[in-house]
């Protein structure tokens, strides 16, 4: 008896259930388009579809900000894609920085998990909104707007980075400047920065022109 | 004169309209995005694209639940891609129900066409809203939170389901819990439940582990 | 015991959904905004929010359109503020019609609950998809396009209309030329109709100029 | 010791930014979604990809309606995929019309940058908006609402027209009445036009039934 | 000199900058709306509210879960009005759980910080996706799919916790049916729960009914 | 007869219409949500409301950037509250810049209305794009994204500019980081620049610190 009840039971879930998808994971191969990445079908979607590693070692600071970015967005985990969320780990050395940038797709949430940072960011008014956090503590960043992190303690610093968006983009400001061919006669006049600085700062950052 | 006239109308036209595309019937053997199916392109479109038949017939309320449900979301009904509506239609004999369930993408309204029927949904706050509808009458239920439907009338009760997606997905409760290899040991810890409960809606309605 | 791990299980209910809000509710008198009313607090909210009667009874099909549309959108049905969805009935006489117009702000599915309708719908290329529709079969109009039903049946119509916002709108074609003060030479410019048929109109539909 | 630097920088930059994308260039050859186009790949973009030229040259105003339109939506335009963003230029000679016609997609923006325009738009409740506009003068037309144009000044007069959407489609009414094979009594039943007229429209504009 | 040219600069900016509103801080005593609350004025919001202290501190796990879920959600973080982004904490004492839930706005991402977490989610379909997680993993849950997580490590483990909105909601499933006063008999017709739970957890967990 | 059947007429439109709302005229006096202004009532709307007369004036170009922008967004022009779409106009004398900056909020278009311009946008990747645009030819720039133009040409210049969104944001790099009290020590530290340059341009642009 109970076995054909599950069996009706099972009539119905078949046919009111057949096509949905509640998710949408990323198939690298396939084409890309405004809202996000092609979808695997579902029968190819596994429980290591919705989780990632790559956050878990921490990154090399080595680097010419003291500091290491690692983003887990849609590119890196599939999952995420169409899902509005995404991550990124940084650390920090003493002194180091995460430097001025925007994220240009979505706002973004930090959370000091080890260390003591001082974080600000810009408005379109250009007021000046700065904040010197604690472990435990949170700070939000509007999409688009300038910001940034500066360790202002005396240990390595931990920040767990939230998204609002699969793909939130990074814009850093001196690599956007500096690390490419701009012309430098291009960056002065929209920048009012002077010749001498810009060519350093190219050098510095690897760019040309 | 006049065929002149609307020669140079159609040279504007034909300009200006070429490639605008006001639908994206859903090719259903194509990529899917975060968004929905790919487009099937406009010179293949007929006005049987933008109709669909499944929701005539009545379903078989003969299951587990004395009801049926039947849907036109856009796997069934292809011209419902990027429209953001679908339906479905609830058949639910005397006393039958429509189980507790969620839509995890879209809020829905259902249309008492035949019968009565006592209808609830709780909110985060754990508030219970409950009606008994007579018919004529609607009701809303909040995307992603959980309600059901009761027939607590003496005859065959018919609801018209409307939905703002078309593809607002359907989890049932019970089917969730109690129709896969979930170990019973996760769902005593993440429900309360008990084991022999547990057990015994395991069997009844096909889940195993 | 119970009663001390239920009242710790309160405890963690009120800290985390204090605050959340799933739906929103309008409150008709407060101030609209673009995406709708205010909302009521969640403590006035009741079960009857949540439903609506006013489109059990049949409308009045004595018009000059030998129909009838009543409809459930958010200024009628409060509830349904934020949803993304609303509801209309249609009665339609033999050989009365819904006239041609078009909803600005949401696609439609209509679906035959008595007669036969033939209705069509008009794509920004000028293509016609026309279909006549028998009881239980449903159509979709996407957002913004020109369509229309006629009763072509023998028998009065109902029919069931889904739109995939709470403020869908309305612009009938012949009302919106013909019942107003927009002035006749205006209309003629820029519809090619003559001046005895916009006269005729304006007198037939109300409006002046 | 500086290379070294920049070497650093350069890797900080590479694993942070690797696959971020900004824009999704049209790949008009590949599959279409409801969110638009498929992308070409970042590496196929070139600064050509973000520029038009097609609206730079006047229409030719001998037609029917004494004015040409020509849009820059995405479908020629690729690069305006997925942005949110598009533009067309209208040219009017003296007493000539954009007609009556609605944008289902997207609101609009017109700006007078040569002569002088008489511009209207109808509401829901049928009201209507009528506004005289001089050179530099900007009017918005929200979306899905009947609109028109007329030059009502002595020469010929230039609108740079800006759209919320890469694809906001273009009804214009006389067309989507008058230049298809919808039977004239259709028609006549759902406008209240009568025969003569419908059937003198239908041959100016290249209708036929 | 500079003065001078200082002062065309302020002109500039304050003619195109005047209204320019990049964020929209709660004011939590004003009207809210389906987008959100009201803004404060811009003049009033400092630093401080863009920072939240209220996860820095452990929760207390001794509750009927052995775990605490601490929100961050914009009612608590006024902060996070308009801006898509949201986060929470939980602390799980071993053998504790995060009960079997839904969040019906937004989709979620979990880090685990320390300890060891197994999760899952189960999809529309009744499948379930089960990951255990060490620490630095990720998992991502699509919006409004029931999932859960258990501390099946030997030491307290803590998680911090993503969404992608400001108020993505959270309905516990035994809370949801077992804390207020929806009838038993409604619970165990549209859950084939039997009556003796359900009255064991109505008792348990605060119900009536 | 005929004033029986408009009356009819006129009681489907009142009972169908009564509520509907096709736009939302921001009451720029009244509270602010994340979706924008609240709107004043439809009986308040006249045709002043859709139009916009302060573009129509050339910017005084002796600013220290030789330009002169002049925004028409929704604080300025309330009629585009809710509608996705604003406009800018920017006068830039022979050699004027419009600086490097980012709009937080839309992707932007750009119409040389007369002269010729060099305008370039950076992606996340660090890629320049740059074109030398002449009259006629429209360029689009993404959400976000650094972006600047130039007057390359021997007249004066004047460009008409199209947003996808009633605020879009302007936030111009220069101002960003020297019109205000940012610490010059966190300036140099998160951008590379050294002491003496953000001294110099703190006092040309009016900062301090």
């Amino acid at each position: 008896m109970l076995h054909i009840l599950a069996l009706f039971s099972f009539l119905l879930v078949s046919s009111s259930h057949a096509a949905v998808q509640d998710f949408c994971v990323a198939d690298l191969t396939a084409p890309q388009g405004p809202a996000g990445y092609s979808c695997k079908t579902p029968a190819e979607v596994t429980a290591d579809d919705f989780m990632y590693s790559g956050l878990s070692v921490p990154g090399n600071t080595s680097t010419l900000f003291n500091a290491a970015i690692n983003t887990a967005f849609v590119d890196k985990f599939p999952g995420l894609n169409g899902l509005g969320v995404s991550m990124a780990r940084a650390d920090i050395a003493p002194g180091g920085v995460i430097p001025m940038h925007t994220h240009p797709g979505a706002s973004e949430i930090i959370l000091i998990a080890k260390g003591s940072v001082t974080a600000g960011l810009i408005s379109s008014d250009n007021t000046v909104y700065l904040k010197t956090l604690k472990e435990g503590e949170i700070m939000v960043f509007p999409q688009g707007l300038l910001h940034f992190q500066v360790n202002t303690g005396r240990t390595q610093a931990l920040l767990w980075v939230s998204f609002g968006s699969p793909n939130p983009g990074l814009q850093i400001l001196s690599n956007a400047l500096f690390s490419n061919n701009l012309p430098s006669e291009l960056i002065e006049k929209t920048t009012f920065l002077d010749d001498n600085e810009v060519k350093r700062l190219k050098t510095l950052l690897g760019g040309s022109g």
